[in-house]
């Protein structure tokens, strides 16, 4: 997928409100920069609990609303279960109000479209500024280069080779659910589905701090339990964490969550291994 | 219904190809001026036949299509019988090749946003440019102050009330399909729906130079007929006419196609009264 299709695709996703399509578009249009990346229709975690903004522009971590919140239905509640969720929790929220007058709303998305603009201007005049690259921003070398991977930059893969690769494998295909990592023997890489699937009952926090892990077999969940807890078979206590979703087109993507440890005093039958988050940056190595 | 209320629902009709959408949005929002009429998914008539362009902008006759004229199919012409078809013959038609890249695609729309502003920039310098004004282009004042009615100002009525009334009534309703010319004797104004309706099996051509009136019942139709024919009930020979239409957001409307005369020599049983256009610009009088 080029930009062309990933901004036609973005543009043209089912509207739910009325405004919705033209404060997206009006934005986009008079934003006229290609290297700007947007979301559209994101789904986000806050402290007060799940939603969908409207529009999503991941460089700044601005969103923006067109009036009320999307609060999730049950409809939604099922999509949001495999879904690609971004933690907004320090995120900028600008809300347009769409029961003023077309002009008051045009001025409303004027200063919207300023701000972003400047917010842009300032990244790039900082050097901090990475101008949206949808074939770099996939890419193993991009995050090998930069040294590390943050939470903030919000970076996904496309395969879990790519996700073993950024850390010192050089696969040309992955087809676990988790990799050693070649460089620290104490951390393994996984890629969970952090939601109830097949066997296993996992699930992640809203603020994205625990991981719970649990096998719906009694029998199972003990022995799984039991295995980690008494180091039977020498399981790795730290995991980075790239969680399986849905992206916002529909496609597989691998979202990188952190390095989690697992917490023995909290990791208990009825709800199984509990991991707790520790680090929200991770370093990247090279092949060798 | 206001203008906020119109652009808003125009900009979210449902999309029938898959760069409509950004092409349409991107035009509006960077042209970026509400006096500005337009129309999306306008039916239009034109040598080769019917079609839907994708954006209409009245006060030009300008029409943009995104790539290839969408023609019509079997449930489109379902849709088309009682729609609000605009004679494209003269207007002038701006393609999109979305082909192209998306920096390409940009460079075309802006060639057309500069096209559009600088056609409107010339009208307004010459004094022939009329602002959209969403009350006043529906009130019959606004025809009366004018003088006239003309085929190339694109005129519709909401109500046959507000016709009657731009030649010399001053009803406050009026409910029959057909009224007096208080000025004309010799004329009649007509709001009839131009298509197969009820016991009536109406048609106007393509061209919208001719249109057929025929009963479905035979004995009737001869009646009809005869009676024009022979002149037994003093039926005038000319008639103004305002078709009976569905808007673009599926609105009625009396849409002003010309000044009509009956072909006595082209009237016969099996297609009926035959009614040639002899004029596309009608006087328009005050109320007395």
């Amino acid at each position: 997928m080029d930009k062309k299709e990933y901004i036609i695709r973005q543009l043209s996703r089912t509207k739910n409100k009325k405004y919705e399509a033209y404060v997206v578009t009006r934005i986009i249009h008079l934003l006229n920069n290609i290297d700007i990346k947007f979301v559209t229709q994101q789904y986000v975690t806050r402290p007060e609990g799940r939603a969908l903004t409207d529009l999503f522009f991941p460089q700044v971590n601005l969103h923006i609303e067109v009036d009320e919140p999307h609060h999730m239905g049950n409809i939604e509640n099922d999509k949001i279960r495999e879904a690609d969720i971004v933690n907004a929790t320090n995120h900028e929220i600008l809300r347009v109000d769409v029961s003023k007058s077309i002009e008051d709303i045009n001025a409303q998305i004027h200063k919207i479209v300023d701000k972003i603009s400047s917010k842009i201007k300032q990244l790039t005049d900082e050097n901090l500024f990475t101008a949206w690259n949808i074939d770099l921003e996939f890419n193993p070398e991009t995050y090998i280069k930069r040294g590390y991977i943050d939470i903030s930059d919000n970076v996904a893969f496309k395969t879990t080779k790519d996700v073993c690769n950024c850390f010192g494998h050089n696969y040309a295909g992955w087809m676990k659910g988790a990799a050693p990592h070649p460089y620290d023997s104490d951390i393994k890489l996984w890629f969970p589905k952090l939601f109830p699937n097949g066997e296993w009952r996992n699930n992640i926090s809203p603020d994205e701090e625990t991981i719970t892990e649990r096998n719906e077999d009694d029998v199972k969940a003990k022995e799984h339990l039991n295995g980690f807890i008494n180091q039977t078979n020498g399981e790795q206590l730290k995991r980075i964490v790239f969680a399986n979703v849905k992206g916002s087109l529909g496609d597989r993507l691998y979202r990188f969550r952190g390095l989690y440890e697992l917490s023995i005093k909290d990791s208990e039958l009825p709800i199984g291994l509990v991991w707790q988050r520790k680090l929200t940056r991770v370093k990247t190595y090279p092949h060798q």
